[in-house]
């Protein structure tokens, strides 16, 4: 049996630019790991006719609804209004919450206002969620062949909240289909190359299912299989895999679900090693996203953001004459700046980029797109080029940060 | 008249976890410009069955249907076939589209595969968009009530499309509405608390609506205004902003729908100044955050991540005697990591963090969430220490970057 799932986002600020849903995609992830198939993400408006019919929809055609936000203390927050409307009753207060949200304000010197009660008040028959880290409580409830829970918007509040009381409910939910999933990330092909090479897998309704993702040039191909056990699943998922990888050769160039910057931080973890970073053209990018890593700083030593020649020569030891003979974009700058970044971080292995992401700053000898970048290690230091197209700023410094993630893991050279 | 406008996102990847769904975000942002009111984003999975009833639902509902992916050359992008389907007739092969797609690839030297055929074929009736930065041509056609636009879910394909074929129609499409937006930004009291402030303004079916979001430890009060034309739209935004400011007092701290990171760098434009940054607990977040702004270079001089203590010695030139007596968390390591920001890096204005980001690393003195900032300019360098709650790493990295957009702002000294 299928338990399938719907997730549904309220709030104007994400329909109207000002917030990016990153909540359904959590939840998504979690709830497919417990065992549900998730078909469907909404996300809607504040307004009271639209939430009513999203609502109504999932509950409709889903087992397994989360909805998250529209329960704060104001006026715009509606959802325990909409979801009592669908049930054909009215609000209750509820004298517990309203105590929790008091001690949550209280506790941390914060008036009470009056208009936080609003937060206390529960659609009929709903089985009330403390929030241990916010004041939104939230709740669930069956609205017609859904277990609906309604989680807060706020991501950690949210978060929190669905563990304790969402996903222990759907992994006990009877018939629930454990589901796994393997990954292998693809570097050289085109999408349709690699569509054709291994197309017999890409069957509709086969499990494990096989499908492609292209995404800032690099392809992952996606096992998805489900089965009565969790253990089953993956190996299930792991026999596809071991059909796939002949078939895959060289182009195969890593493995799982994890994100790039945690496979370096890994490889370097296992390879005992540490790193420095010396940016220009990535501006932090690479640095910011090995220091999301929980457990980078056994290997991430630091970075330097140099966009001005100065700082390249100041706090890399770039020599000025260095950059006057070859320009701030060159080979022989890239390859001062990992080797003054190895020896300031005193780290073992330093990376550096420098280069031209546009819109400004191309030249018909070096255009928009151009980027060095230089490894410097024990063994030395290698320096190469890159023309990356030029699509845009932020697909050159994308692309620039993805090759730096390659070499970490490939080793130095040019792909 | 309104044109109701709905975004649908298609594909596996982006329900289960590869990648989330920044296009309906965008879109909605320059629909709603171009005049369309959007109430709802669907993100569907590529089942045939579940896109064809997300599909049908949104087209039934809306004037205007923007889809996204689902439009590559391989068996699991199934938009086309789903589209003909909805229509009733069979999908039929376009030479010019076919043309430009072998064109896309040949120019850059790449092969041809057949497979890539599939992405010529059009639903009935469909009028074909070329794609100026990729293979996937997408199209325009009537289905139900709604022009459904179809266009490939590589974003900066998307882009480049949906700027060309989508926009321009929504514009001159009769009856449209302009919509205008203000945003207030506030620090200090509590959601409720502004909630209760502005209670009058917030009521349903106002125009301009009022709304809060919070985000960060930031609230944002919203005021979104429809009108005949964009410029009664917007003056009816700012008639309701004149009212809310002198209810907001000191609690108002900045204004305009742009990022912080755009605030500091055209306030540091304005003022001639230039900025570098030393970070250790935000791990490179304000730096990152203030490249991507266009026109970051005017100002921006450069910024060094300091993880480890020989990193602040060695390129910030932090005495280690200074480390060793008050510890690398504090006002004493903070002002110094400023000032050798400030020489190093040739600036006028220098910002530091350093601070126990958690999980590990916090004493009873100095427990997680502790951080201490420190700016140096051309008067001095001050440095200040907060108190951020334990409510995980990334929150007290994104309250610590925060706090950091407020100084750069609104001047030292602690919020």
């Amino acid at each position: 049996m299928t338990i399938l799932a719907e997730i549904l986002a309220v709030g104007d600020e994400l329909i109207h630019g000002a917030l990016l849903d990153t909540n359904s995609k959590w939840l998504a992830g979690e709830l497919e790991a417990a065992g549900a198939v998730v078909q469907r993400f909404t996300v809607t408006s504040d307004d009271p006719a639209a939430m009513r019919e999203a609502f109504a929809g999932a509950c409709a055609r889903a087992d397994v609804v989360v909805a998250t936000g529209g329960l704060g203390p104001t006026l715009d927050d509606r959802t325990r209004d909409v979801v009592a409307d669908l049930l054909g009753g009215p609000l209750v207060f509820d004298e517990a919450s309203w105590a929790q949200v008091r001690h949550w304000l209280g506790s941390r010197g914060r008036p009470v206002p009056e208009s936080n009660r609003r937060q206390a008040l529960m659609p009929p028959g709903a089985r009330p969620f403390a929030n241990p880290v916010g004041t939104a409580p939230g709740f669930g409830v069956r609205v017609d062949r859904a277990q609906l829970y309604v989680l807060p918007g706020v991501p950690r509040e949210m978060q929190v909240m669905a563990k304790d009381h969402v996903l222990p409910a759907v992994r006990s939910m009877p018939g629930i289909t454990p589901l796994a999933q393997v990954w292998l990330r693809v570097l050289g092909p085109s999408e349709a190359a690699l569509g054709e090479r291994i197309e017999p897998f890409m069957v509709p309704g086969r499990n494990p299912a096989v499908g492609i993702t292209a995404s800032g040039g690099l392809l992952t191909i996606r096992i998805v299989g489900t089965a009565p056990t969790a253990a089953a699943a993956a190996e299930a998922c792991e026999a596809t895999a071991r059909e796939l990888r002949p078939l895959l050769g060289a182009w195969l160039f890593a493995e799982g679900t994890v994100e790039l910057p945690e496979l370096v931080v890994a490889a370097f973890k296992a390879r005992g090693l540490t790193l420095a970073v010396a940016e220009s053209c990535t501006g932090g990018a690479i640095a910011n996203r090995i220091v999301d890593v929980p457990g980078a700083s056994a290997v991430f030593r630091g970075g330097v953001v140099a966009y001005a020649n100065e700082a390249k020569e100041a706090l890399l030891g770039v020599p000025r004459a260095c950059i006057e003979a070859h320009g701030a974009v060159s080979e022989q700058v890239a390859a001062a700046m990992a080797e003054g970044a190895r020896t300031g971080f005193r780290a073992d292995v330093a990376l550096a980029t420098t280069g031209i992401a546009g819109p400004d700053g191309g030249t018909p000898e070096k255009p928009v797109g151009t980027v060095c970048f230089a490894v410097a290690d024990a063994t030395g230091t290698k320096a190469w080029t890159m023309r990356i197209p030029d699509l845009g700023r932020a697909f050159v410094r994308d692309r620039a940060v993805f090759e730096s993630w390659r070499v970490l893991l490939q080793g130095r050279g040019s792909g």
